[in-house]
């Protein structure tokens, strides 16, 4: 940080992207270059898949646990997917963006419609692919999916890009490297925003 | 530019920021950065001073050319100082804007509030000091005016930043390098916004 304090909050960002867009690959590109930025693990009640970690890929709990969770109003948001629970944890969130940190929360559209609503301040990015021609190249690229699954990932990925004019901003991730720099333009710029800043007019004009 | 075309039109720029501030640097370097934006030259009805260049720092005009521009509407804004009219011209901005170039406004707050009322979709950005004791230092250093006049300056520097917060974005500059990396970054992330790229949704959900 430079001499002055310019920033008096952290930044809540919200990250969204239809099935194969890439999302993943750009967020950790992003986080090698912004280490400040904490990454939101969500909560959920699956089972780990081979390979993934609690507290890394999610943190894994109980459905009684995150009931109580639900009880007890400690989530900013949460979905249920096939039997089980998605959501986010807000206390963490609240300390980190207090502490003047920008938390990243990587979440599907219904999750980002419901921050949306509850913190109007979150910086909301949808990233869509070049073209629907060049996502369905990725995903047959990737190899993991049937064709029938995905051509149903396509017409998720169509109806979800109708939802992203909701966002503040949409990154075209034609490639990993200019999404992640795009992205961090628009976290930079978020800092100007007058709002963001009217503490450091009050410090000049002496009010 | 790359494969696909993400802009559909050019950005309108407002600078502003109280004299002594450092704002023809940061133009400069931020010039020297983005060689795609148009800077707009003003026209003045004033005498060029020594070491001015007709077309480079104002377009000199006469009175009477200055009075016939304000009666056929050809200045988006245009102010009296002094006895000397200062305007900007909407033809060439229009030009440019349609041809997807960004255009670089260097105008006063009562400018910009012109341009904010007929332009509702420009990018306003104001520069601040560090803080105002370092503006005056700069003034000192710079040695071309006398105690009182920058008193003055202060004073005016003062009343100017509270009305910094009409803009869009407020840029720090204690160091020319981290104002026009702030300034470009803006610019970058507007881009982004999703009112101008709602045309990539629409090709992409077919619409």
């Amino acid at each position: 940080m430079r001499g002055i304090t310019k920033k008096s909050r952290g930044e809540l960002i919200v990250l969204s992207g239809p099935s194969g867009v890439g999302k993943s690959t750009v967020i950790a590109e992003l986080l090698s270059n912004r280490r400040d930025i904490h990454f939101s693990v969500s909560y959920t009640t699956r089972s780990p898949r081979v390979g993934e970690a609690d507290g890394v890929n999610y943190n894994f709990v109980t459905r009684e646990e995150f009931e109580r969770m639900i009880a007890n109003n400690e989530l900013l948001e949460y979905a249920q997917y096939v039997d089980n629970y998605y959501g986010t944890s807000l206390k963490v969130i609240q300390e980190k963006l207090e502490q003047g940190v920008d938390v990243l929360l990587d979440i599907e559209v219904q999750g980002a419609a419901t921050v949306r609503e509850k913190c109007p301040e979150a910086v909301l990015i949808f990233i869509i692919p070049p073209s629907l021609e060049e996502l369905s190249r990725r995903l047959y690229t990737r190899n993991t999916d049937a064709p029938e699954i995905i051509a149903q990932r396509l017409e998720k990925a169509r109806s979800e890009c109708k939802e992203s004019l909701m966002y503040d901003y949409l990154v075209v991730n034609d490639t990993v490297m200019s999404a992640a720099q795009e992205i961090q333009a628009i976290l930079e710029a978020e800092c100007c925003r007058v709002h963001k800043r009217a503490h450091l007019v009050k410090r000049i004009v002496g009010e």
